[in-house]
C-alpha cells in the first residue's frame, strides 16, 4: 500500500469520533478520511460536509465492507465493539478500536481468537498513554536500563467531572483500565491479583458510585502498583505516574511547561479534560497507526493487551464488590 | 520558670543526640545545655568538654534526677525510653522522647497512663514532620477548610540506606511510623485498619527483608491512606505527601529551590538524610518544646500520640506477617 | 486549491532541509514532498530516493519553475535567499523561508516591495517560536488582556555548541534574531533602539568571538527587553522567555515534564539542540503553512517580519562593534 | 565573652525592628535583648514590656554608651546610620547595621576609615541575602569550582507594594542595593560600570516614578549582570537570581516547595513581602552575628561592602537621571 494514502473511515461520531475524523483529515500524514458511519445519520452527514468526498452510513458494518475504505477507527460505544470489530477482522480492515476493546474478558478472548484465526494482526487498542511524549519518555528510560528493575508505580487518575450515570464499574472499566494498561506496559509483566478499595467518597460522588476508588495491582514479579482514581475531582483533568526503580524514579505529568506568577501565587494551568493534555498523544497515536497500517503490520498495543486489560477490570469489579483482593488468571 | 533559660539534659550521644546538644546549645534561644548521659561516658564526655559547664552522666537516672535539670530530651534507643519516660513523669520533668515513644502498645499505654496519673502533661515525642514548614503549611491549608474535606493520602518514604541488621519490623516501626502520625495528623482521625504489602524487593534489600514496603491505611471516616517505604532506596532521602481534598491537593517535598542545570540536565539535589532535609524542623520542634515547657505546657505531639502510633505499627507488624488486613483497637 | 494535497519542493537538503522534507513526506496533512534541490545533487538524489516520485534538482530556479510544484520550503543558506524567494514571486508560489529572510536590510526591504508590487502576500519566514504550544500560550494570555499590559521580557537563548566558523555576527543574525522577533510578537510593537553588549567571554568561545553577549531592545512604548544569548554554552540548548505585564508574569521553557530522581539528584534533561525541544513547533509551523497555503493566504511571521527582523539585526551588528545603542528605522 | 549570653540593644523599632527585637529574645541562641531604643519612647516602652528586663532609651546614643549592652542592633532611618555606627565604633561595640551603611558614598567612607583607625573590625552589614539557604547554596557552588567560571547574572527583585512617597531613587537605594550586594558577593569583583535604564512604568508607578528599572552592572572582569526591580509589582515579593556560569547556571527563588493543585491551576504561593520569604534568612544573619560577636570577629558583610554599595548606588542614581553607563571608583 506504500505510496498511496490511508483511506480512514470512522465509525461513531460523537464528541471524541468528531474529534478522530478532523484528525485524519487535517493533522495525520498519509491518510485520507473517505467515510463516516452513525446510526444518527444527520450527525454523520453533518461532520461529512465539512471534508471533501467523505460517504455517510447509518450501518456501520457496511462501512467495514466498502471496498473504499482501507482502515477503520472504531470510537462507537463500547458494547458494540466486539460485532464491528469481527467484521473487520472478517474483511482483512486494519482497525484502531478505542477502548475498552469489548465490555468483558470472554468477548475480548473471542476477538483474540478470530484475530489468531485469520493468521494477521490487524488490531490496535487505543491505549494512548503509550503515545504521549512523556509516558513515552518514561518508557525508554526504564526500557534503556539505566534505571535498574522497576519496582512500584503510583498513578493517579482524575477527571475533573463526568456524565450523569457514571458508574462504580464504568470507573473501572472506563478509567482504571488506563493505568491497567500503563502498568502491563510499564513493567513489561501481568497483573496477577486486583483490589478494588473504597474510600469514603467526595461529595461530588454520584449517587451510590464509589468515587475515588484506589486499586492495587501485584505483577507478576511481585511488584505492586497503586492508583487514585476520581471520576469527579471537581479539579481539572490530572494524570500521573510515577515509577520507581532501582536506579531512579520518573514521574511524568506533574504540569505544563508554561508557568505563571500572579497576584501572591505562582503555576500553571490544568486542563479539562484528555483531549487538552493529550493532543499531541492522540495525533501521535494515530499517526502510528497509519504508518503502520500501510506497511501491513501492527505496531501499537495489540488485541491481546486489549483482552487482557478486560480480565484484570473484570476481577477489579468483583474486588470492588467484596473489597478483597481478586485473582487474575489470563488464557 | 519564664524568664530564665531552660536547662536541658540530653540522654543518649550517638549521631542524633550529639546533633541535640549542638542545637540546644546554639540554635535554640532560651535553652542552655547543662548536661548529657550515656552508658558511653567517654563519648558523652568528650561531648560534654566542647560546651561550657556541661555535667557528663553514665547513667540516665542520674541525669533525669539532678535538679539542675529542667527538662529531658530522649535520643537513647527505643527499648529503654519506658524507663527513662516513667522516670521523668516521676520527677516531674518535661521530655522531649524520640519517635518511637516505646517498643510496643502496652508499654506505650503504661506511660500515657503514668503521665495522666500524675495529672499533668509532660510529654513530647519527636514526630518532627510537624514542624517542617512544608508540612506545616500543607496542615495548615487542610484546617483552613478551602480545600474542603480531606479524601485521600498518598506518602513516599524513602531512605537512601540503614545500617547493617535493619530489619523488616523497623522499616514498619522506626520508618513507617512517621507516616502513621502524618496521617493521623492531617486527617484529624484515628487509623482503623493497617495493611502492610510486601512487594518484590529491591535487590539493595538486607537478607530476608521485605524493603520496599506499601502501606495502607483506613481512617475513621473511611478514607485511606496509601505509603510507599524503603529502607534503602539508594537514591537519597526522600519524604514526600500529596494530600488530596474536595477543592484541592497539595504536595510536600517535591525538591528544594536551588534549581541547577548542566550538562543536558536540570534539576537540584537530594539529601542523604534527614538531617539535611529536616534540619530547620528539628530546630522549630525543639524550640516549641523548650518555649512551650518554659510556660509549663506541652504543645507538640503528646504522649496518647505515641501510644496510637504504636498500636497502629503493632497491627502493621501483623500485616506484614499476615498480608492481610488487620483491625486497630485503641484504648 | 482545497481538496488536493499541497505539492511542496524543498530547498536545501543538509540536516535542516532533510529534517523538512522528512516532516512534508511523513508529518504534515494534505501535503506530498514533490521535488528537492541541492547544488550537490548526489546529496539531493538520495534523499528523493527515500520517497516515492521525488523530483531532483540541483538549480533551485528550475525546482521553483517546476508547474508540479505549488509551494516551497526555502532551506538554503542566507545568502542566497534573497533570489529564491523573488522568484517565487514572480512564479506566484507560496513560500515558507527559514530565518533570516535575507542577509540585511535593504535586501530584505527589496523582497517586502517585490511581494507588494505582485499584490498578493506569499511568504512566511521561519520564526518558529511562535509555533511552539509554550510560546503560543504565553501570547495568548497576553494577548487576552487578563495580565494587564506587557512591561518586561528578558530572553535566554543559549545553544550548547556551534560549528567552527560561527562569528560574533553570527551569533546576532541567527541566534539573537529569533528573541527579536519574539519581542516584537509579544509587545505587539516595533523595536526602536538596541544595545548588544559583549561581556567577558566563556572560554569555550572562538577565537575572537563575542560569546556571550547581552542584547537591549527599547520597544516603541518605551519598554524594555534584555537578552542572554551563549552560542556555546556547553550545556544543551536552553531556549526560555520571561514576560512580565501588570497583573502577572509567564515563563517558558523552564523543563520538560518528564521529572526524574536518581542518586542524590531530581531533575530533567536538556536537549542538545533545537530539534528535540521544539519538534512540536516545526511540524505545527509546516502544516499552519500548508494550510494556509491551500486557502490561498499567509498567516505566520509575514516578509515584513523578516525585513524588521533585518534592520534590527544589522543595528545591533553596528552596537555589537560600538557598544553603544543605535536607533533602528524602519521603512 | 564565650560562655555569657551576648547582650543585645536594638535601635529603632518600627515594625523591622520590633521583628528583630523578637527574634533577639526569642529566636536566637546565645544572645539577650536587653535594651531597646526609639525616639517615639512610648512605642520602645511598649516593645519592651513584652519582655523581662529590657531598658528604654529615647536616645540612641544613651543605648550605645549603656555598660550593660554588648552589641547593637540598628533598625533605624539610613539618615541616622552614620552618628549611630560611629559611636558604636568609638564605644567598641559589634554593630549588625541595616542596610543602606549611610547615604551616600562619602558617609560610607568616613564609617570605613574610623573602623579602620580603631583597629578592630566591628561593623556587619544587612545584606541578608547572603544567609539565605538558597543563595547560600548557589554561592557554595559557584565557590566548588564546579560549575566554573561566572560569567553572566540576571536577578529579579519586584515588591508587591511601597508606601506612598517611595522615589525612583530610593528603588535605587533601598531595593537594588540588595543585587548590588549579590553580584559583588557572587562573582568575588567589584563592579566597575553601572546603568540603570528607565522602562515604559507600570500603572501601578507612583506619580514620576521611574518603575520598574533595568539595570545593567559591568563586573571587574567584564562580566556582567543584568536585574529588573519594581516597586510596585502588584503581584507579591519575588526575589529570584540566575547565575549563569561555564560549566552550568543556578537559579533560585523560583517558588517554595508547597505544590497546591486547585480548580483548573497547579502551583504555590508568593508571600506578600520579604519577612515571610526570607524569615529563615534574618533568623541566620542574627545568629551568625551573635556568634561572631562573642567570638570578637566580624564574618557577614562588611563596612567596606556598605560602602561599595554606596559608591555603586551613587553611580546608578546618576545613570538613572542620565541614562548613560556611569563608571564606578571606588577608594
Amino acid at each position: 500500500m506504500t505510496g498511496a494514502a490511508l483511506r480512514v473511515g470512522v465509525i461513531g461520531v460523537g464528541r471524541m469520533g468528531a474529534d478522530h475524523a478532523q484528525r485524519v483529515a487535517h493533522r495525520i500524514a498519509n491518510a485520507t478520511l473517505v467515510a463516516v458511519a452513525d446510526p444518527d445519520r444527520v450527525r454523520a452527514a453533518e461532520l461529512a460536509a465539512q471534508y471533501d468526498d467523505v460517504r455517510v452510513f447509518a450501518d456501520p458494518l457496511d462501512l467495514i465492507a466498502d471496498p473504499r475504505v482501507d482502515a477503520v477507527l472504531i470510537v462507537s460505544p463500547g458494547f458494540v465493539h466486539e460485532e464491528q470489530v469481527l467484521a473487520c477482522i472478517a474483511a482483512g480492515k486494519f482497525v484502531l478500536c478505542e477502548k475498552p476493546l469489548t465490555m468483558d474478558a470472554a468477548s475480548s478472548l473471542r476477538v483474540v481468537e478470530a484475530e489468531r484465526a485469520g493468521g494477521r494482526a490487524l488490531i490496535q487498542v487505543g491505549f494512548m498513554r503509550r503515545f504521549d511524549p512523556e509516558y513515552a519518555a518514561m518508557k525508554a528510560m526504564l526500557d534503556s536500563g539505566d534505571l535498574g528493575r522497576l519496582l512500584l508505580v503510583h498513578n493517579i487518575h482524575r477527571n475533573k467531572d463526568v456524565p450523569a450515570g457514571f458508574t462504580s464499574e464504568m470507573i473501572v472499566r472506563d478509567s482504571l483500565v488506563h493505568e491497567v494498561d500503563v502498568c502491563r506496559w510499564l513493567f513489561g509483566e501481568e497483573i496477577t491479583e486486583i483490589t478494588v478499595l473504597s474510600p469514603a467518597p467526595t461529595s461530588y460522588a454520584g449517587e451510590g458510585v464509589v468515587d475515588p476508588q484506589v486499586a492495587i495491582f501485584r505483577m507478576e514479579s511481585g511488584a505492586l502498583a497503586t492508583t487514585e482514581v476520581f471520576a469527579k475531582s471537581g479539579l481539572g483533568y490530572e494524570v500521573r505516574c510515577e515509577a520507581s526503580a532501582e536506579r531512579g524514579n520518573v514521574t511524568v505529568g506533574l504540569g505544563s511547561g508554561v508557568f505563571v506568577r500572579a497576584a501572591n501565587a505562582w503555576g500553571g494551568a490544568i486542563p479539562d479534560d484528555f483531549r487538552a493534555r493529550f493532543a499531541t498523544a492522540y495525533d501521535d497515536e494515530v499517526q502510528a497507526w497509519v504508518d503502520a497500517s500501510r506497511r501491513g503490520v501492527v505496531v501499537g498495543p495489540s488485541a491481546y493487551d486489549g483482552y487482557a486489560a478486560s480480565v484484570v477490570c473484570e476481577a477489579g469489579l468483583e474486588s470492588l464488590a467484596s473489597g478483597s483482593p481478586i485473582k487474575v488468571v489470563l488464557s
